[in-house]
């Protein structure tokens, strides 16, 4: 029905014509989610949790990306570290349970026992030729980005991610992650690929029609609109939310809050943004009624009117950090039409449940925003397996984070070669 | 185990052996399932439902064949029309309910909106320079014959779908199917290559043993029998059937019910049959006491004693017009080893349920019968699975359509070029 | 991340590492999986069942082995007979229960109908010119030795089964099995390859940590430990166990049951091994006292205290036969990632449930240790699905069978030419 044209890997790479959306075959094929698992996600700094989710020596969290489990855990030096969770015996997966605590890692098949460094302590049996320094677990890259966790699974990682460090901690300093504590955690599948979530988180183009929670602390002006369809209000309100983004950041900056935007999204290998923005109503956090969600502050913040921080990171996560609490999201590929995205919620880790802040309370946007935005994800999936479906244009105005998604996920796979 | 030979579709299609079933691969192998749903399902007139599926401006109901998936809906001139089912900003599905009744077409995602002529009517933020006009939903070409809806997800549709309505209109005509309602429809999700469901269809060898409902109605020399096996009783009754046959033809056509066979199962593009045949017992309809199962009959007429017309189509449906009511099922693949098939069984639009006829009543045949057919088509998956399987003979005397359905496909799929 | 090396089939087996477990294509790739099914599972013997799965004249069992299924039927003569379970009509699977008891072997379809030895007796409406002599059932492989039931789907068997079977029978026969009953049966589905269920079966290097019931009744040191690893007390229990074993060959040989290993797990197409071995405790049976689970002992053995005969074959079987009761166990593929473990509780068939003995003391240590041994495969299937899997080395004193069972593997499958 449609003209049959090339759909290598490489050409499709070629022939992407700017402003618009992807390709089908990039959200659906299996072999480019191969090569997306292998190079995007193989290659890339990956953000896969914060420190708090291993607060102690021996605590310890299992991440799955593509066919890769890795096993990330805090010795007893307190440093995070990341090994791959594969016995080297037999090859058994070495820790089932997402969280757990342990004092070694050991293997429930033979026994085979490693240290939180990740050596080989203990195996039996295996005679007196047997070399137990050459069969410890093997490592995972892993870096901090206070308090944010990032894997790289490659042996040669992006070295760009010291520069987003740079430029990122003073941001994130005064909310004092790594002091904080996960409130709570959901774990949504996505019914599209990994890309389609993507490119839902980076416009707002979509939130007057789909996410009546959402829209409540955001400004509707805060993600882009076409200036030339305001009438005389709409410019009018336009006018007075870019006045007051700059009044804010001067307020913010001159305590202790950089503000600005920075961005990066498509002219670095580990691309990024950031911004504070102010938000609607209480100007608080991203709750029902506008206000914080959490009476104890994060870090030594004695205001909440800080607005939100923003800070996305390619290819795989956004975090709204408030004055209260931080919501944080990871979108993992499950296969080439299903992600897995994790949101959690960390309050300051003295902070009491029930006396300080209330779960539903402190969850109750995201947790609807998320089952919406999985909803328009699978009708985008369902669409692009359609013979029919061919690349549409992106807003100029509201769509333009996407179209650097696009940009970035382009010239990276170009980038190593893909074929 | 087997001789290993070609298992390429060309090699396939250029040895297949006549008066055999297909060879295993056709029933089992993705790769020539996608080549179905390409040549056959993506080139050929398929049927897809009724006109009363959309009764009314603004009724719309979702096709899905393979990976795409179409609206049908009527506009506001009372026109039925197809569109593909995508938005043409992000490729969302635009519409996700089976049948629905709407104003516009609006996609949910971004609110682009577009009317019941697929013309992109709104769509914000897309800024001065975005032409709406090259935006609209994709047709698709649609049919109507006498009420049966026919779809061509092609450019290019087969022309001799105007030969068969020419010959097939007057058939239909009496029945007035346009001024039918759907009393009752059912989804089946046959186990087993929609090849198999066909073939299944297009022959009555297996009624006796497994169709104790649909035996009541039909008459068990109508549908074949080898001659030299009959006794002396058989094959007078074997006589007496002919004698009513001719009869009844007579008797219908003279008060325009136009009854002989037509057949052009595998010498048409659109390949189709048609047959009026008596009914035993009563002789009204398809069920369990043989007469009508509703009160008011279809269109002017005023005798339920008509028989049953028969119509078939290549490669996807088969209906029974009776007097009172109408049963059209169609086949639609979903993998190489499931196939749906929809029943719709239809009376005149002003009869009362409870009054003129009831749900179980009108519908207890058919349900029975679909669901014994499904296990036989689930039992020859299964065989058509192992290597062990190879093609059987068709009976001569009552395998003849199975046949003919076999030589369509394999010519079809030569026509294309099948490789 | 790592060296991509030539995956194909025949490089890997070309490249395979004594001592070392298999790389993970071997466990995971679905067109290596194919290769086994077609060149193991379809080329040599397969353990199936036993006699007293089809005692009497009509019973019948269908065995299903990847995409084959066969019909095992003992015929009017007694004798045990296999068939392929396809119909030569349409193709239509004959017989869908696992276990029925039938006159003749009657197509549903079409009622075309076999005898016990496959010959086609009836097929109505074929015309005159059918020849219903070239339409009987496909004939099946099968061997009995002393009641344990072997196919091979080839036309061409391996010939070394009959040496196997003269080995063997002496050591099977007191048991009587072709006079025994299944008492109980199972079916687990273990979530890893087949060649994982193997080699978890040829060691017990995990038993300690994973098979509180098992070790119950089997010695520590029974089944392999490193020498230098032992203490002053370790060394002393070990001399007595190989003791007691040398002693009690010499005792069971001298009252007619053969008891000396015989080991041709990798110099025989058709692999096995045996021994009988002491038992712990009263030393009688696998069960949570040790003592015999059935009062009524099989065939004509008067003592229960003859420890447990084990049976292992190539490619995939095993079987624990002591003086009340047989455990017998077949791994048959059902996917790259899943196994299906058919387990046999069999006792003397004039045993009576509830008098003799009782279902559930009688299958407790397997059933618990089944569903142990289901999760252990499970965790080397997820960690060999991982990029960092990377073969590592057995103990060469506790796992030389797994690596006899890896040797066998690699050497049958490139004497079939494997590529």
């Amino acid at each position: 029905m449609l003209d049959k044209t090339d759909t290598h890997l490489e050409a499709l790479l070629r022939r992407r014509k700017p402003g618009y959306s992807l390709e089908a075959p990039f959200y659906t094929d299996p072999d480019i989610f191969a090569s997306d698992l292998d190079l995007i996600f193989g290659r890339h700094w990956i953000y896969v949790g914060v420190e708090p989710d291993v607060a102690e020596p021996g605590d310890a969290m299992v991440i799955d990306i593509g066919k890769t489990s890795v096993i990330i855990t805090r010795n007893d030096d307190n440093e995070v570290r990341a090994f791959h969770n594969v016995c080297r015996h037999r090859g058994a997966r070495v820790l089932q349970d997402y969280k757990t605590s342990v004092g070694n890692l050991v293997c429930r098949y033979h026994a085979w026992t490693y240290d939180l460094d990740g050596k080989l302590l203990f195996a039996e049996h295996m005679g007196k030729d047997f070399d137990a320094g050459c069969h410890g677990l093997k490592p995972v890259h892993i870096r901090s980005l206070e308090g944010l966790l990032f894997i790289c699974l490659s042996d040669d990682p992006p070295a760009d991610f010291d520069d987003m460090a740079a430029r990122m901690a003073p941001y994130l300093a005064p909310h004092d992650l790594k002091n904080a504590k996960v409130a709570f955690e959901s774990e949504l599948i996505e019914p599209g690929n990994w890309k389609l979530v993507m490119e839902n988180n980076r416009e707002c183009y979509h939130c007057a029609g789909n996410h009546p929670e959402l829209t409540v602390p955001l400004f509707a002006y805060g993600f882009g609109f076409a200036p030339e369809e305001l009438d005389d209000m709409g410019r009018l309100e336009a006018q007075r939310y870019a006045d007051l983004v700059k009044a804010s950041h001067g307020e913010w900056e001159s305590c202790g809050f950089p503000s600005q935007m920075i961005e990066h999204l498509d002219d670095m290998v580990t691309g990024f943004r950031t911004e504070r923005l102010p938000l609607d109503g209480a100007g608080e956090s991203h709750t029902g009624d506008t206000r914080a969600a959490c009476r104890k502050l994060l870090g030594a913040i004695n205001d909440p009117r800080h607005g939100a921080l923003h800070f996305w990171t390619q290819p795989n996560s956004w975090h709204h950090f408030m004055s209260d609490h931080v919501v944080t999201f990871s979108a993992i590929p499950l296969d080439a039409e299903r992600t897995l995205v994790r949101t959690k919620w960390l309050v300051h880790k003295d902070a009491v449940e029930g006396v300080d802040y209330d779960i539903a309370n402190l969850t109750a946007v995201w947790q609807a925003t998320n089952v919406q935005d999985a909803e328009l994800v699978g009708l985008c999936q369902e669409g692009a397996r359609s013979p029919a479906y061919e690349p549409g244009p992106y807003s100029p105005h509201t769509e333009m984070l996407v179209e650097k998604f696009c940009n970035w996920y382009v010239g990276r796979m170009r980038a190593q070669g893909a074929r």
